[in-house]
C-alpha cells in the first residue's frame, strides 16, 4: 500500500547505484572513471596510498573519525565526538560544555582524559590466506582456529606498545585484513564551541534537515619528547603528523564532487531478505519498546534528582540517538517497501545463480537454515540476557570471566581478556561511577526482570539464584537485598577483584559475585552455541558472498564490503533532495536559519554573541554571495520570474551530499575534488536511516558542517586567531 | 531578535508589490501592462466588463465563490463551500459526506437546502456622490444619513424579488458602490467527492502545504419555467447562464500567469500600525484564548455524546479554522516584524505628507485619537458582549429588537430588520436546532459569565438581571433555572415571537425574553456609541485614505481597496516558495502524495477506490509527464547531475500561485492567461496568513485544486461521464 513513487521507480528500473559504496582505499583505482565523472581530480592511486596525502592525515578516535589540520598535530573532529573530553574538563567554575573552550596557547591545552586515543592506520594487509587456510570442518573448532590464527597475526604485528593491530573480516569472512595503527595516547582539548552551537537543535534536530549545527571541536595530538606515543605528561610535545589537510576557505557549491574518508561502523547491504524481515518485524520493534521505557524511566528519575540527570546525560543522549535511529528505520520501512525491493533483487540473483552454477544454489538453502537457527537463538536468549542487565552484575560477570581466562596461556584467552586488554579493562572498571546510580540501575534491572518473568523461556539456575521469585514484589525485595549487600559499588573493591582466583570468586559472599558464578556455566553454554553457529556460518557465508559478488560483477554493479569500523572512502556530490511530495530540501543552510530557529530554550538556545554576529551581518571574508545554485534562481532565469532575489548572501552553516556514510563516519573530513578540506561529516537525514540495509540514491544524503561556518566562528565569534594562523588555508584563486 | 532575512530584506529595499492587489474589475485596464508581463493575454478591457466572458460566469455563494461551467447552469465550487448542502442531504441510509454523491441524471439532483443561494453580480455603480453629498457634521446624524442614503439607493435598485442590491464602502468610506445581483434561489447538489477526498488532511493540513485536497463540488442553478429565479420546485428548469467557463484540460505549469476572480472578505492593508499592534497584542491573543477553551469544551462534551458531536461538527470545523488562522497570525508576527515594517513605512508616509501638505498631517493625529477611543471601547465591551453569548439569549435579543424596529417605517429600520430581510430572519430562527444543544450552550455561556465576573467592568442592569451572582455556583444555579424555564428551545415558539409587540415582550415571563428586555437599553446605548464613533471615523478615514493613496501613486505603487466581500480580480504566477531556510516548497503536488499521507485514520483516510486508481497508475489522458519545471531538473541540466529523473509522471493534485486572496475567495475560479478554467482556489499557506495585514510577495502563496485532478477524479475514479460531457473542455492544441 505505502510503496512510494521512488520505491516503485526503483523496482521498475532495476536498482540505481549512483554514489553507493564505502570503498577500501586500495579499491579507488578501480572506480577512477566514476571519480572523474564527479569532478574529483585528485588521482585515485594517490587515495589508495595510506602513506600519502590526504589519507595519512585521517585518524580514528575509536568510535569517530578525525583529521590532522596543522603541522603541530592539531586535529579537527565533531563536537559530539569530543564530548567526553569536553565533559572531562568541565567543572563548576568553568563549564566548557555550556560556555565552550578556547586555549589561547598550547600551554592552556588540557588533557582530554586518560582514555582518549587517536589511531593512525599505517597499513592494511590482506591476510585471508593466513586466516582461512586448512580450517577444520567441525564448527566450534573452525571458529576457535580463526580466532587463534587472528591472535597469532596480531601478536606478531604488535611489536611494541606504540601500535595496535587487529584482524578484521570483510564480506562476512570471504576476506581478512590485518590493520596496523599507531596509537596516540596524549590527546588534548584545544577549541570547542558551546554545546548550544556544537549541538544546536539537540535531539529534536538529530537526524533531521534543514540543520544548523556547529558540530566541530579541535584537539591536539601530543607525544613524548622522543616523538614516540606516550601517556599524558606535561613534558610531552605536539605530534608532527606525516601530513595535514589543506583547508579550502571557498568551500564547495551545489553540484561539486566531494569525497569522505573515515571509519564507518556497520552496514547490512548484502544480508538476505529474511534477515531484514527479522530485523524490521521483531528485532527493531522489540528494541524500540525497551529503549523507550528506559528513556522514560531515566528522564523521570532525573527530574527529581539532579545528580542522576548529570550522571545519565551521556547515556540518555546515546539512547535518544539509538531510539531516533530505530524509529527512522521503522518509519523508513513503512515509507519504502525495502523488503519488497530486496526480495525481487534476491529472486533475480537466485534465478541467475541457478542458471550459472546450479550446484551453488543450495548454499542459499543452507544459509537460510542457519539464519533461521540464529534468529531463533536470538529470540530465545533475548529476555535472559536482558535479565542480567544490572551494571554491577555485568561487572561481576566480567571479573569472574577474567579469573577463568587467566587460567589459560595469554594467546588462548578470549579477546578482551588478554594481557594487551588489561589497561582498557582497568579503565573501564574505574569509569563506571561517572555514569551510574544505584537507584536507576536497580529500576532498569527490575524492568528487565519483569519482562523475563512475563515470558515462558526460563533458565532454572537463574530462577533458583533469585529465590524463584515469581512476581514483581518478590523481585523488589530480592533486588533491594542484593544492592544493599554488594561491595562492587566501591571502585577499589572492583579493581581488587581483578587479581583474585576462581576459588576466591566461588567462595565470595558478595551477592553479585555469587550470581555471576551461578550463571557462568549457562552463559558459557550460550556463548559456545553462538560460536558453533558462527563456525557454521563461517563456512557458508563466504560462499554466498562469492556468489553474490559474481552476480554484481556480471551486472556491472559496484562491489565493496559492508562497513566494519575500518578505513573507507566514499564519494558523491553536493546535492539537495526531494524529501516529500512537493517538498525539496536545498543543499545549504545559512546563518539566518540559526536565528529563525532560536527560541532561547534548549536545544534552540543560540549564544548571544553568535546571534549578535549574525544580526550584524559581520560575515567578513566568509560571506558568500551565491554559494549555491538555488533551484529557484535557475527556475527564474528560465521563466523570467520577477523575484529572482534568492542570492545566498550569508555564511553556509551545514550542507548535504550524496556520499555513503554510517555511524562511525562522524567527524570524517569532507574533501573537495582537489583533496582539500571543505567540511566535517556529522549526520545523515531521517529518510536515509534505512541506508544501512538499502542505499536509495534519491533520498540518501549525509549532513556536513561547512568549513566556512567553522572558519567564521573562529574568526568573527570566538576570535581563535592563534588557531587560524596554524591552518593551511587555500582558496580557489591561491591554489 | 527574530526578524527573518526576508523581513530584513524588505526593510532595506523598500517594499515589494509584485502580484499584490485585489482589483475591482473596472481597474483592470489600468494594470494591463502588468497582466501582459505575466503572460495574461485576455484583454484587460474584457475582464472589466461584468457582462462578458469570463466575469459573467463568476458567482457568489454569499460566503464563497463559484463559477458556471456548462450551458445548463452547472456550477463548480469548493467541497467545503458546498458542505452545508451535502450535509443537508446526508441521511443515515446514504451518508453523502462520508461516501460522496453523484447524480447520474438531472432528475437525481436534490435541493442543496432552502437557504442556499447563488448571487450573480450584474452591475457595480459608483454612488459616492449620492452617499456622501451634504452629510451633516454631528457624528450620529452623519452615520444615520449615510445609512438612509444607502437604503434609499437599495430600495430604488431592488425593483423586484429577483435582485439583491447593496451599497458597499471602499477605501474606508472614500468611495461607495451600488452592487446589483441576480439571486438564484434553487440550488441543487450534483456531484461531491467523499469528505475524505474533498477535505483530505482535515484540520491538520488546513492552511498547510504540501496539500492533497480534492476540495471541489458541483452544484446546479435552477429557475422557474419562465427563466426567472424561483424557490425550489420540482417543475423548475436548469438556469441558462449568459456564459460558462471553458476548461483547459492541460492545466498550467510553473511560471505560467494566472488570475482569480472572486469575493474576498476583508483585509486591513491600509490600517495604521497602531491598529495592527492592538490586533497582535490584545485582540488576537484574547480571541485565541477564548476559542481554544470553547474548542476543548465542545470536543470533550462531544466525546461522550454522539448527538453533540454531529450537531457541533460544523461549528467546531469553523472554530478550528479560525483558531488556526489566529495561530498563523500570531506565529507570523513572531516570524516577521510586520509592526516594524509598517512603522517604517508609516514614518516615510508621514514625512512625505508633512512636506507635501503640512495641513493634512494633523488628520493622522485625529485618526489616531479616534482609533485609540475605538480600541478602548472594544476592550471595555468585550466581556459584557461575551456575557450575552448564549444562543437563546442572542435569539431573544434579535426578536425583541425586531419588535422595536417594526414600530418604525420600513425604510428607517435597522438593516437586517427590514421587510426584505424577513425571509432570512425566519430561516435563521428555524435553523438553530441543527447546531444547538442546551448543555453545550449552557457550558459555553457559563465560561463567558465566569470571564465576565473575573474582570472589573460591570454592567449593573445585567448583574441585577442575574441576581447579582458573584461566583460560579450562583451562576450555575441561575443559568440552570433559565434554561429550564425558557420556551425558546421550541422552534414554533421562536417563530411566533416574530409577530409579537413590544408590550408582549415586556410582559413575558420567559427568562431569556426578560433578560433580553432588561439589557436592551444598555445594548442600544453601546450601539449608539459605536455609531457615533463610526460617524466620526467616516469624516477622518476618507481623508487619510485620500492622502495615503496620493502617496502610493507618487511612488508608483498599486492602489486597490481593501477586500470587502465584493467582486475582485487578482493575478499572479504559478510558483513555489522558500518556506524556511533550505526548505523549498514546489508548486505542484501529485497523486502519489495522497498515498504517502494515507494512514487509514481520519483525516488521512483516502477512499479505497482512489488509492487503487493511484496504485494502478491509471492516469489516462490526464497524465502529465512534466507539468512542472522542477527546480531539480533545471539544476541538473546546468550541473550535469547523474539523477535528473524527476519527471512528474502523475496527475497534479494541488498547486500554488502568487495571487492575492483571502477568506471568501474559496471556490474562486483560477484562470490561465487565456481566461480558461485551470483550478479552484481553496486555501493559502500558513506563512501567508498575515497577508491580511501585509502582503509579503516572497512567502504569500494561494493553494488551488488542479483542474486535472478534478477531471481525473470524474473520469477514472467516480465515472461522472454525464458531467464530463456537459463541460466545455479545451486543450492547448484544440484552442
Amino acid at each position: 500500500m505505502r510503496i512510494t513513487l521512488i520505491a516503485a521507480l526503483m523496482l521498475s528500473s532495476g536498482f540505481a547505484h549512483a554514489d553507493e559504496g564505502q570503498w577500501q582505499p586500495y579499491q579507488m583505482p578501480s572506480i577512477a572513471d566514476k571519480l572523474t565523472e564527479r569532478g574529483i581530480d585528485i588521482p585515485a592511486t594517490q587515495l589508495a596510498n595510506l602513506g600519502q596525502y590526504p589519507m595519512n592525515a585521517v585518524v580514528s578516535l575509536g568510535y569517530c573519525t578525525a583529521s590532522f589540520v596543522s603541522p603541530q598535530g592539531l586535529v579537527v573532529t565533531n563536537h559530539h565526538c569530543a564530548y567526553r573530553g569536553i565533559q572531562y574538563n568541565s567543572k563548576k567554575e568553568h563549564n566548557y560544555l555550556a560556555d565552550g573552550f578556547l586555549a589561547k596557547s598550547m600551554s592552556e591545552e588540557p588533557s582530554a582524559g586518560p582514555s582518549e586515543r587517536l589511531y593512525i592506520t599505517e597499513s592494511v594487509t590482506d591476510v585471508t590466506a593466513k586466516i582461512t587456510a586448512n580450517l577444520p570442518d567441525e564448527p566450534l573448532q573452525r571458529y576457535e582456529q580463526i580466532q587463534a590464527n587472528s591472535k597469532a597475526l596480531i601478536k606478531q604485528c604488535e611489536t611494541d606498545d606504540y601500535y595496535r593491530c587487529s584482524v578484521t573480516s570483510y564480506h562476512h569472512g570471504l576476506e581478512y585484513f590485518l590493520i596496523k595503527q599507531l596509537i596516540i595516547r596524549d590527546v588534548r582539548l584545544v577549541y570547542a564551541p558551546p554545546e548550544s552551537v556544537g549541538g544546536y537543535g539537540g535531539d529534536i534536530d538529530n537526524y533531521e534537515y534543514p540543520r544548523h549545527s556547529g558540530d566541530f571541536t579541535f584537539l591536539r595530538a601530543y607525544v613524548g619528547k622522543d616523538g614516540k606515543p606516550a601517556v599524558y605528561s606535561p613534558d610531552n610535545v605536539p605530534f608532527e603528523p606525516k601530513s595535514y589537510l589543506k583547508i579550502n576557505a571557498n568551500g564547495v557549491k551545489a553540484g561539486d564532487g566531494v569525497f569522505v574518508a573515515g571509519y564507518p561502523g556497520a552496514t547490512s547491504r548484502y544480508n538476505l531478505t529474511s534477515e531484514l524481515k527479522f530485523a524490521s518485524d521483531w528485532l527493531y520493534p522489540t528494541y524500540a519498546k525497551r529503549y523507550q521505557l528506559q528513556i522514560d524511566t531515566i528522564n523521570k528519575m532525573g527530574e527529581f534528582n539532579h545528580d542522576i540527570a548529570i550522571k545519565y546525560a551521556g547515556t540518555l543522549a546515546s539512547m535518544a540517538n539509538r531510539m531516533k535511529k530505530l524509529n527512522g528505520l521503522l518509519d523508513g520501512f513503512k515509507a519504502t517497501d525495502i523488503v519488497g525491493i530486496k526480495q525481487s533483487r534476491e529472486q533475480n540473483f537466485l534465478t541467475w545463480l541457478t542458471q550459472q552454477e546450479p550446484a551453488k544454489a543450495k548454499i542459499i538453502t543452507e544459509l537460510e537454515r542457519l539464519l533461521a537457527e540464529q534468529q531463533k537463538q536470538t529470540q530465545t536468549n533475548y529476555y535472559f540476557e536482558n535479565a542480567q542487565s544490572s551494571t554491577l552484575l555485568a561487572t561481576a560477570k566480567k571479573l569472574y570471566r577474567l579469573a577463568q581466562e587467566k587460567q589459560k596461556p595469554d594467546a588462548e584467552r578470549e579477546s578482551g581478556y588478554q594481557q594487551r586488554d588489561m589497561k582498557m579493562f582497568r579503565a573501564g572498571l574505574k569509569r563506571i561511577d561517572s555514569s551510574f546510580d544505584v537507584e536507576v540501575d536497580k529500576t532498569l534491572w527490575l524492568q528487565d526482570l519483569n519482562a523475563y518473568i512475563g515470558q515462558p523461556l526460563k533458565v532454572e539456575v537463574f530462577d533458583n539464584a533469585l529465590n524463584n521469585a515469581t512476581d514483581h514484589q518478590d523481585f523488589v525485595a530480592k533486588v533491594d537485598g542484593i544492592y544493599a549487600l554488594t561491595e562492587l559499588t566501591n571502585p577499589e573493591v572492583r579493581l581488587a577483584w581483578m587479581d583474585k582466583s576462581v576459588a576466591e570468586f566461588e567462595s565470595s559472599s558478595d551477592p553479585f559475585i555469587r550470581l555471576a558464578v551461578d550463571v557462568h556455566d549457562t552463559n558459557m553454554a550460550l556463548e559456545k552455541a553462538d560460536k558453533e553457529l558462527a563456525g557454521k556460518l563461517s563456512k557458508v557465508k563466504p560462499l554466498y558472498m562469492e556468489a553474490i559478488i559474481d552476480y554484481y560483477k556480471a551486472n556491472n554493479w559496484p562491489v565493496y564490503a559492508d562497513a566494519n569500523r575500518t578505513l573507507r572512502i566514499t564519494y558523491g556530490m553536493v546535492d539537495g533532495y526531494q524529501s516529500k511530495d512537493a517538498l525539496y530540501k536545498q543543499p545549504f543552510t545559512r546563518l539566518e536559519g540559526i536565528t529563525a530557529k532560536h527560541t532561547g530554550e534548549e536545544p534552540f538556545n543560540a549564544p548571544e554573541k553568535l546571534l549578535k554576529a549574525i544580526k550584524a551581518k559581520d560575515y567578513g571574508k566568509h560571506e558568500i554571495s551565491s554559494v549555491y545554485n538555488d533551484p529557484r534562481s535557475w527556475f527564474c532565469k528560465l521563466t523570467s520570474c520577477v523575484e529572482p532575489k534568492n542570492d545566498f548572501n550569508s555564511v553556509p552553516v551545514n550542507f548535504l551530499s550524496s556520499v555513503d556514510t554510517t555511524g562511525g563516519n562522524s567527524g570524517s573530513p569532507v574533501f573537495n575534488g582537489q583533496g582539500e578540506l571543505v567540511g566535517l561529516n556529522f549526520d545523515s537525514t531521517y529518510e536515509a536511516i534505512t541506508k544501512d540495509w538499502f542505499f536509495n540514491p534519491t533520498i540518501t544524503r549525509a549532513v556536513h558542517v561547512d568549513i566556512r561556518y567553522i572558519l567564521w566562528m573562529m574568526d568573527k565569534v570566538d576570535h581563535a586567531d592563534n588557531l587560524i594562523k596554524e591552518l593551511d588555508l587555500v582558496t580557489n584563486e591561491s591554489r
